[in-house]
């Protein structure tokens, strides 16, 4: 099966952050691919790779980097392809504003989808919902893993009043 | 005896800063309720929670969250009751920066009672503050928890004399 | 009448600021004083004016200061009634990130209700939302404005249809 | 026809910015809606509209917002349907880094797609990219836009060779 | 001896970094006493405070404090004698910002003489040089300390010299 | 008569706020001279400044620069003279962060007295501070200064009642 | 005659800043040409030109941008040839630290040489310093120029002297 | 043989970090020597120092300091040779913003190149690539050590191939 979301990230020691993504997309059947290629080391296979996602059956890019993250910007330079931009905060990053700002900041005429630092996650989840526009099954997978997320929070909230502190508590509101 | 607080977080790896609001409360005798519910997650359920505070007769909220935190200006937007924001310096925050901002910031018509990051424990006094408005005996229990706090000082600073350094302290200032 | 609020600031430079408070209190006929009492010029006339707060009957501080702001933080220390901190984005600011950072960021015990930068307006909002916990009459007064405010976007969102813009508009979501 | 692209924003003062993503849909025959519609006024009508966005056919929501910038969060909360974040330095921001953290730092499980600071434009852009993944003829037109963005680059370039300056320029790097 | 440097701080908990300054004056020889006295916990203690530095005989008062750091210059607003602040990132700060804005950013006419973050060592040295101006002895011990500094470093670098490295080092500038 | 006070700044264009700190001196009857010298234009000269200082009986140095400010710390470094250093916001300054920085983060043994950003009038207020600890008649003098800058205060707070606003104010603390 | 610098930039609004640069080494008798190039809007072109910058003779490079400045590193991802960057305060920038991180913050392997915000003068000056060490001419002219800027620092000095003050300045630093 | 590069830092501490450019400089067989002198501690000896590098024969300054870092500033004041900045996050900066911020923001006439924080392996590489520009045989290896950098990151990208993940990975770009 071709890839439909195509990960990208500057290093392979960003793969811990990344891997979030395509967790995600494992949950919901979306084949993908993975790939770690600098935009500064490896500028010509960056184009060569980036030139070639349309045509590939690429309809996704979610590329994570960290520092002076100039990766996700590259790639959407050259493909008409949707670039997901995850902001790594690496060890040589200045808290995370170096990679947040070079992501984000892009010029009129190329944006980024830029998600919150080390959001992975988030990005495979971005990638399902503009996939599932045109994919009823997929959309409907994405509205339980949605409801999924929701019960998790209230039964989590259930499981307070079960808590024992040494405070006590008078009672919560009954949401349900 | 009916929650005059209402604790909320948005998460419950939230309560081991917003326990010190509990604890507070619980100190003062004031009765309250926890909950944990996302205001992203659980959206309808927090506009539920809002919708019925003033009506189940709570007088303020404590609301706490982290990141792009806006479950206190959520809360704010439909209550008529005060709401005091509690920013958390949670593992995905840029340094607390954004947690400060999403509840600081709050447009004109629609404030929320910002406390310092991780604040909660002032949170909870804030709320006793406000409560003792209209209640003498709760007053009077705060000033004393106030005197209290200054006792602890002046203690504190006394026994600093007593305190061996390698280097001489010459005297101290008697405030006694 | 007894001013019921009581609005000070460091400097009267700060009152084209600090009057949005004042007006709206004005709107919703509570009674206020405003002073401006330098927390670093006037010390012992701010220990005075706070240590007199409780006794001649003021339920809310409304403290406004630019820099390095301890005015709020100050007038906290000394009384038991709420205070609401407003950082002002004065000419020798940072930006305002420094009477931001000295307001909220009060020690544990010693509370200071922040609002947003030049938030005088949501400062008197909220005063009024804590005194109306224990005045009916104030609370259907402020509940009215807030629907009020709820009616003014949802007007303007309708004129927005009769814009002409050089780009067409399809149709708007149908709100009512 | 109805709209595929659903913008919305805070406040009818964000228009000056958000018309840009309007510009460019109407450039691309992209039908699309307006509304100012702000998270904390009318937070239920907010609800409302973002409960209905899919079942009315919207495939994009493109949300401006400025300050404690909730509103883009606040729909993806409800909505399935893909969401762009424009952070708005609006006149009560502190240099639009609230707008940009309210934004961007969503918690995981609810992303926002965020473009830069008053990126509207760019907003537009990319969902027309979305929206073209699964319209060929929409992604012609992307492609088109594209490439004249480029032409237009190079003329720039070029002219810049017939600019009088003071100083002489020896030559341009020959790109043609 | 009476006391010729007051060295105060906001908690006890601040005295780790404190002590710097401490152990500076001892070394100098200098006479000293310490407090620990919170502007916000005991503000009347700490005006008591101020207020009898000058008579007392004090010279030089060294303040350090974290988070809405205000006990610099509530003291430097009640006493003529200058005031040394010591910003402290304290387990509550926001990275330190805090604390450096709220004691800098001093309004016009009570000026506060910051050092560094955690720059307690350094207000030690800027009391004595300030004690120095008229103190011949002082003055003379000070040189030596200040030129003791200039021998350490360029004994740590002879002994750069012998350092093993895996790589070649040339040869080193001859400062001698 | 002799200099007591030596003002220097790193360009003459810092003239508009360093004047500031002269006026003061010159109210204060303070001898002083003025120098406009960049540490980095013209380093030897600053050098020889700086070595000469003392023996000219300079017992404070001001010393105003903007960017990447090296000017009071390069002086300090040299001379063991106390140096105030004023961080001025420049054209080619990113908000004034850049020299509060660069003066402000001294290391350990060579403290600069850094004041606020564009401070320059509180460094003439504590250059006299320190020059009145062993000159009594400046002492008394400054005190003036210090109880007319609170009648000042006081006044403009008693000016404040006279004021016609469209809203009622109740009253004033009254304070006298 | 052969460029032997090459400035660069993202956008034809830039060159009112990177002017700068092109006049110093103007001044220097330095042959150089001008392109603008977005490294988003044309990467193939931009690819291009850095491809060819050694074999055609260039030996520095200045490139300047704004926002996510994504220029600099991109050339230097694929030139040998020594990058000098410039971030730009561009309009679409926050403040300008966008620009300054995005260029700063290279990853190991692929340095860039970063100058002040706006820094193109300082640029062309590091051009001319890199190209003088095997052009003697060129060094001495470069001498010249510094000698130069500190003739000019000096002279200003001495007008201070006759400048006419409210206030009496002493006397200055002798330096000749 | 004589240094070609003079790799200086402001305190023996800052060794951990700045070896890495002596490492790549010996790899690329560039005779190099070491100092440690402070800016703030030896100021005279810095002073001699850089006053020497250009007669004895070094090319390339690479200077790192922590801080307040004024060391590559003050060498660059004085010599003509270019001057390559390291800043360094030292224990006593804060975040590493007042280093960055010292070290770039440098006044017109005056520039630093200045690499990524604690980036002294980027700053060994520019003076590798300044040094080149007129050794043909350093530039060979400086190219061969370019593309070795390429291969590793295209073999690592293979690698990715092979591990096992517990989400399945579709397949890479084949960029061979």
């Amino acid at each position: 099966m071709k890839a439909k979301v195509s990960i990208v990230m500057g290093s392979v020691s960003d793969l811990k952050i990344m891997e979030n993504a395509a967790r995600f997309l494992n949950e919901m059947n979306v084949p993908f691919e993975i790939n770690a290629l600098s935009a500064h080391r490896v500028p010509l296979q960056v184009a060569e790779y980036a030139g070639g996602l349309e045509s590939r059956g690429v309809k996704v890019v979610i590329a994570g980097a960290g520092g002076a993250a100039h990766l996700p910007g590259v790639i959407a330079a050259v493909t008409p392809v949707p670039v997901i931009g995850v902001p790594i905060k690496s060890s040589n990053s200045i808290d995370g504003w170096d990679s947040v700002l070079s992501i984000l900041q892009m010029p009129a005429g190329i944006p980024v989808a830029t998600v919150a630092l080390d959001g992975a996650h988030n990005a495979g989840i971005l990638a399902v919902q503009i996939l599932a526009l045109s994919d009823e099954e997929l959309m409907c997978k994405f509205k339980k893993y949605k409801s999924g997320l929701a019960q998790k929070v209230l039964k989590a909230n259930e499981d307070l009043k079960d808590v024992k502190y040494e405070f006590k508590i008078d009672r919560q509101f009954g949401y349900e």
